[in-house]
């Protein structure tokens, strides 16, 4: 099932998008989930969501609904590096031993159809669209053996990023970091639908002209790696996310480089999933 | 006055401690603030909380209560690296055009007086005393002669790190945020009492013996520039931690290396702030 977060007439809710594009809404419905974030960190409330959803009468229209970020204030959001082979090539890097691992604030998130924001300090706005997971069931030390059971499911993500920020120093600081720049939607799709997330397939369509194309089967460390990893410095919360990377074509190492400037679309289209569509506007 | 965050019979609280170590809580006294980060947003709530407690008698003694970090879940917390010449030098850096920022997540602080953990994964667990500003009213794009209306006092924070998690990748990524690693306290003090923040002394202590010692007026990027830079990014939020880097003398470059370990005790001094206090114990 399709599930997002949103709002409607001011007040947020969280819901499952039928096939026909219908929203039910699952606020109220299911005890103990107060919004998507929770209801996730559950086996037991998803399977009564589900249920619920399976013969409920949709609420309204998926366009009545104004979309949240799938989950509109995850504790973490965890994004990995340089984790496609002929990304890193691009970028300069080599993969190492370890996930190059940075993180994003969550409330740097945009739902899909909202804007992306240029910043006013920066004309190098880049885009990079990834394959986000989000965790279900939380904990620490997670082997790699046990770590898919943590993954809820599925979105799509543009982690884009203000590339002079970025390289500032260092540490990429601040530049992974800018408010309204966190794309993340348009639903959350369940890994009972993904018989295996090695076969998905990524895209970074701008404009309508595809810039960038990975299979998520030749991720450098793959997911139950990434979070198993990360499991042994901090525990995963329900709805935290983990971004995978973003594979090879970004703007700025193209020659001459590519940014994202007002009226452009971006798309992220992850094959079994969906496709994450946004428009790029100034910072006022 | 200094202000606390804290629980007493498992409910969380907020106040002031006196100058004769009794507890004056805040909780449901002042109209408008649920908690310490609200409170320091508003200038307003603030003198209204200050006035209270000016006369407010005592509801328990400060030994009576259980710290929590001083702002128990800011929305952010911002870390600057190598910020001193001095230590700087030690890490075999110099410092640049740009102050190098780094993040940690919210659910990796420690309360003064608790525990910090080393983790069961490294033995490479090294102390870092730093001064960190709390933001009182939040913002975006603050000019530098503008930033310290937006800070509502100082505490003690220990950035204690993982070191070769640190340098796993060229990006600092898990090694600056283990779990229950961040000690924050004991107390927020306010402005009003600090005249000059360039005239604090900071000092880091191991088990009695002094290892850090730094003059906040050698900060290589000051505070009212840190502010600006990162609000140009992303708005500050009341609560949120500015920690400004710690000076030279941290364990991981002294011939041998010092690390923490289980029973050691580490103490974060700073001049008319006060003393954060932490033992170290190992992961369960």
């Amino acid at each position: 099932m399709r599930f997002i977060s949103y709002t409607k007439d001011n007040k947020p809710g969280f819901g499952v998008v039928t096939a026909d594009n219908k929203v039910i809404e699952l606020a109220g419905k299911v005890a103990g989930a107060d919004c998507l974030a929770t209801l996730v960190g559950s086996e037991e409330l998803l399977g009564r969501a589900k249920d619920y959803a399976a013969t409920a009468t949709p609420s309204c229209d998926y366009d009545a609904i104004t979309l949240e970020p799938v989950i509109p204030q995850p504790s973490k959001i965890i994004c990995v590096g340089i984790n496609y082979v002929a990304h890193a090539a691009e970028a300069g890097r080599k993969v190492g031993q370890y996930p190059v691992i940075f993180q994003r604030f969550a409330d740097t998130l945009q739902a899909a159809d909202a804007p992306i924001i240029r910043p006013v300090v920066s004309p190098e706005f880049d885009f990079e669209a990834e394959l986000a997971v989000v965790i279900g069931k939380g904990g620490g030390h997670i082997a790699p053996e046990d770590a898919m059971k943590h993954v809820a499911g599925y979105t799509c993500f543009n982690d884009s990023s203000v590339r002079d920020w970025q390289f500032h120093t260092h540490q990429y600081g601040m530049g992974k970091t800018f408010r309204k720049t966190g794309a993340l939607g348009p639903w959350l799709v369940t890994t009972d639908e993904i018989a295996d997330y090695r076969e998905l397939e990524i895209k970074g369509v701008l404009n309508g002209e595809q810039m960038q194309e990975g299979k998520l089967s030749e991720l450098a460390f793959d997911i139950p790696h990434l979070i198993s990893y990360v499991s042994q410095a901090l525990d995963w919360n329900p709805g935290d996310i983990l971004a995978t990377g973003t594979p090879s074509g970004i703007g700025f190492k193209r020659n001459p480089p590519i940014f994202l400037k007002p009226g452009d679309v971006f798309e992220v289209v992850i094959s079994q999933i969906g496709t994450l569509t946004n428009t790029v506007a100034d910072e006022a």
